[in-house]
């Protein structure tokens, strides 16, 4: 049976379904009963929970973050839906269907990976390529590259994510280097590829998206650079000749790529390739951003609110159709 | 008889052209002997001159900065080359081939505005192309716009160099507009079309690149904004409809363009379209900054010196061929 | 009959009056009865009102922002006086005083705006007065500046506030300006009297006050400019010779106003006259803020909470009678 | 004899007078014969002198910096003028006119202190009245006050500039008061009087203008604050009854007049009074130095060069008469 | 009998003690009945308290802070604890024992006193030695001292906190100044010993911790440098002998010791001294704010909650025993 | 026989002796004749070379940067020692004491790194000490580290700089550790012995100090951390078992240790651990820095000249015995 969708559920309705549950308090009411407030979530919307007549047993039981059945019904309380939880019991992930729950891209993961491959399938260069194969050939890692949003917020924060912003930059990359055929085009495509490899380990996106301890401690720009790294070593080790420049010019374009020291890059630009992927990775993930918030915002005023990541109120009436 | 170009000279020849002449001053050696120096230069470069036995007569009748026909000859001293002047008189402007004294782009002028004017051609909204027309049929602004520089230094600072940018970025633009179909790309055309226009109002360049009074005083951004807004005005008092939220979202894009307050925009973008066009502006001159850069480091070092305005030294040796 | 002013209802009594209602939301209680909460407000002050027993017609009926006659009682509860609505109509804007709903300078307007003519007309270069006299004479602008505010917040922020600010100004600079014989003054008096002159386009103050679009995405600093830019070349197709460096001095000296870039000024002071010009705007409007912040501060403690824009708690104890 | 001022020396004379001379240096030509390079100046002007066939016990007995009687002609060298020393001999300071080699103010010194007193003796706070009169009895700082410079370079960098600039800041906040009647106008003028009194130990004038040990490392800003604490202190060890608020609203002052902790100052302005004070301080300063690079800019170009200070280079043009 | 600590009281018992009362507010319930709403806390913590059928005059006659003894009992509602007070009376101020309601460093007073004594006993410097014991003979300074805070928040910020910050800083100052034998090291230790001591003027702990109108003004650096000042010019009055290049050189490392002037320091460090003083400060205030931070944050998650101060979320799991 | 050092030589000697040459130029005088201008330098100074009758053979036999046998003689020209080349031959590196030539740490290498070992032998955690047996093991390394400066510049630029850097810091580390007992002091000793280990990539000082390709691009944090990843990867694939939380925790000392991101770290300190190792990093350089600018400052003035990198002069005089 399909999944009832937050979005879908009207006010004074039947709940029997598997939403996740975040946030459980127990609280007590001005006569002394205890009730559990929590949020009842999917990735379509999150709505307020209360379960009155409830027991500390009941709230033991419940995970800070996860799933579970609840029954009971959706109501109308101070002009906002919430539902009224008569029954509820946990239920294990492996039963789950995650995708109802996590928000993620709308375009077909399979395809934009092949496009991807396609890509950096055209490198020439042996060191390029050897470098790039390995990380192909990194199975575990590559599922996760395919899963992993790009980021907690801001831009392409949702399963998918990452893949989804790699692909479009490869794309505009191709549609841009043709103006400019000065740059070597082969470490502006390997760069890209690889720019945000690392939020792979920076990012936990099991259940709800936060950030590892490494990824706090380290951050991804680092953690992209050390798997490079260790991918070179590894092919040294394995008898493959490797120009080192070529390794050390991709890791600049990473450690380079967020343009501003206050932005995380320990290093500068220093090469047209690496002033290249900076922008370009501003680019995707401005008009992503942009385009959301001007989707997301409710009402109908021609300004959204201030976007702080964006230092602005974005205007959105279409002018020109 | 074509020119005799500054990069052409070599050590002990005898000289005998037209060259401009900038900054002469009048002094007296060791012995009491007067002489003048001066610089001696054409789009190609720029020497010292040197005319011993000089006198105040010959002094005062100098330009600041003009053209001269030199008789003399050309020797090394202290390593360099230098013009050792016996005879000097001055050139009226007329009778001198402009372009062989001030740097000029390599490409074809012509072609470039036929190619801006095919692209900006393709445009529907009747505000829009009512717009463009206006400056368009601008015929002095147009001639300008086609010979003006893009800047004194950094980027495109010569003659076609604002055509040549402008252009650029045209194109670029058309390449990456498909990537991001929510936006409405004939702003962006726009406003890339007319985002610098002021610069042939802020900069001179009638014998060497400088800024004029207005341009110091107000700034290409905001002489730009006049000129919109003039011609807005002028199509309304002639009777035609103009949809002046469709006039300030291009305005908008060209005051916001240099994306920072520091960098002169007094509003920081709004629209997806204002982002765009910075980060494309922003490619452009990069990439020819860089690019520029890295063909003119003298020697053969893998680095070039520190770049003020891009914060960086930059590594030129090719890796990838 | 008189309105009876906000700040002069007392707990438990009856309201008939017209109001302004803004925000006006339909809940529920936790019976499930609808009811609406509302501001109700005028320029003397804003408190809650609670519509019981509505319905969603007549929700749908109350403007988001207008005027309202309201029946009712006033009631405290939660420490704070509230109005109990117990019928409400809509009455058009016609109908209303708006005085009495918008703050509004305390002094005299045609006063202060004859203070203002009386200054700048003494001004003698031809080129100032001409540019002036336009802009006396557009009677709809001149309207708009005697009543548009100065700000949405900080200083000078109700009507007339803009007219007040520029007239405290003049008399200011007339005071300072023997002081400094070198300056042109009358670059001064005419920078001055047009520095905030597009406030009455980056303002809507018809209502509440905030920006119009045009404001946010232009500003009032490029906006004046535009304006008197416009006045120019209308004054130079009528055939008035105009001397376009004293325009531009006077068009640098609004653009650099604010002193600063990330205060929104595009170019920084460049003349005696730019800098002194922003150094009065800064007196003045500081001094009006200091001033009303002080007065405003609710209880008797020495120092005020902390004002962001001011970056200080202020101290207020008067120590000097 | 009147003294020969640097200013009025032609080419081609004899010279025969005191002047300062400083920075010596010893040095040998290509032929091996030893020459002394330094400086030759007076408050007109600073030339460079050269004394041929000059032995070591000549260049030991010059002093780095102080007064010589100089025997020798001027001449022209390299387009410029420079004093040939045939003679040196050293001159005691007492037996020097010092107010021919110090710049100094063009003013009236006994008029402006006048003046100043003049407009502090209508003080009638008790506390500000008995501060003020401690500081007018400490004669020693009121003759450093009258004669000290107000800074070593920028603005009224002259002997007597501290006093001229205290005395228009005076007269500015007298014309300037009345508009702002909410004002403690005691604290006002009192701030002012004392605002840079600590320069006259923060700078050394008595040969050239630099800084005292205690000025580099504790700032005029807090020697001004501890000469207040003191006077204060002082007078209630003599039983003089003194409010400390308004002593600590003074200090206050003092330390934020500089508005901005980047400038020195430890606190922001906190008052009314405190901002006025900076502000009145910025526009006698800047008008000043604005006055002053326009008048010493030499050429005949409409632009000055660049100034870090003001971060600008300044139009200089007068449009208006 | 025992003050019943905050931190003991478990929901459900009688309360009978004294307490600090904190923002009483008089409210209504629904039904109109009045009562009060008020802060309940000692140094251990803080509850919410509730008096229920309160009258406006038990509600002016409690204190906006201070001593209540209350009787009453206490509740769990909505999770927490809360304080139900039936009685409440105002208890003087000398009744209480101040040391249960205001928090207080753990370590002991009297013995890190004699600490510091001991540490600055050993300077041999005659002016040095001098100025302190002028510090050390001021009983009353010397008191304040010793139960002052070292700030309101951040760091050391209970009873005791300044001694204990200043005893900690000798005390590291003694253990690193052997690796550097080159500095001056009773510069360092006088500096430090009087780094803060104007923070007994600046902050107010009678009764809850704040800043004094003196401390809002001037700051405890300022104040700080003003207090020596004061001993060295006392000590001159007296006929000491005191080389005020070495008061100078202490003066600099108290105005120098945050180090920044965004910090609050006038003056950045000159001397190695005060390079030295201004990074032990660092040291002693960032590692008792990291473990403060880390010992409070509720929860056992591995991260704290973002702390402003710190720039950081601190990791605070233990790797290493 | 022993080499005559730069800072031995005095006027109108003979030389004969090998001196490293550096920015070898070739020049016309203006007779005509060439002749080679040179810097001929060992580790106590750098002096002018002139060869005259120079040649172009000559000339290009020269190393741009390179060990030679000068025979010739000193003399003084323009009042500094020059000296004049009659014959010059390259010398192969290896015939050369490189120790004469560098400039080089004062204290004892051996003794120095004994004394690292002895305070990290002492480490206890099995990752911990895994980690650093492996960087111990690694001789190729620990070579380096001995041998390496700790910069090109401001402090410990020079042979062994970095091994002393890092042993002031440890033994200071070991001094202020046990006032701090709840820090892990393990991560404390490993973070500063590992901190710049990536210097050893990061500088060239093999003939003359200054940066790797590597090291321009990556940077010394980087290099670190990936010299930390790969070994404890390393370790890993031999079996051993590694805590990585633990290695993590290193790494991010190592990455925050510059404290701000405009000094190059991509995170700020999140542990106590960090906060501590940036605060003793600072010390040890600045204690360092400051010295030696006092030191080599010329002359006799109280003060030195401004430097860059601390924002300030530093007074020199000593004030205590």
């Amino acid at each position: 049976m399909a999944h009832l969708f937050i979005n879908e559920i009207k006010a004074g309705i039947r709940i029997d379904d598997i939403y996740m549950v975040s946030q459980p308090i127990l609280r007590s009411t001005t006569r002394g009963d205890l009730y559990i407030a929590m949020y009842v979530s999917d990735r379509t919307g999150k709505l307020n929970g209360r379960m009155w007549q409830a027991t500390e047993d009941v709230y033991n039981m419940l995970p800070k973050e996860g799933f579970v059945h609840i029954k009971g019904r959706s109501e109308v309380y101070q002009n906002a839906l919430q539902i009224v939880v008569d029954n509820v019991s946990v239920v294990p992930n492996e039963n789950v269907k995650l995708d109802d729950y996590l928000p993620r891209t709308n375009k077909n993961i399979g395809q934009m990976y092949a496009d991807v491959k396609n890509i950096i399938g055209q490198l020439q260069n042996p060191t390029v390529k050897a470098v790039i194969a390995e990380f192909l050939e990194d199975k575990e890692l590559m599922k996760k590259f395919c899963i992993a949003p790009a980021a907690t917020q801001n831009h392409h924060n949702y399963l998918g994510g990452l893949l989804e912003h790699t692909s479009n930059m490869l794309n505009v990359a191709n549609a841009v280097l043709p103006f400019y055929p000065e740059l070597q085009s082969e470490l502006v495509i390997a760069g890209i590829f690889l720019h945000d490899m690392g939020k792979t380990s920076e990012l936990s996106y099991g259940m709800a998206f936060g950030y590892t301890d490494s990824g706090q401690m380290l951050g991804h720009i680092v953690q992209t650079v050390m798997m490079v790294n260790s991918k070179a070593e590894t092919l040294q080790a394995r008898g493959v000749e490797i120009d080192m420049k070529v390794v050390q010019s991709i890791e600049h374009i990473i450690l380079a790529h967020h343009g501003q020291y206050d932005y995380g890059s320990p290093k500068l630009p220093m090469t047209a390739e690496a002033f290249l992927v900076g922008y370009i990775d501003n680019i995707d993930a401005k008009m992503k951003q942009v385009g959301d918030t001007i989707a997301n915002e409710p009402g109908d005023s021609d300004w959204t609110g201030y976007v702080r990541s964006l230092e602005a109120k974005l205007y959105r009436r279409k002018l020109i159709d």
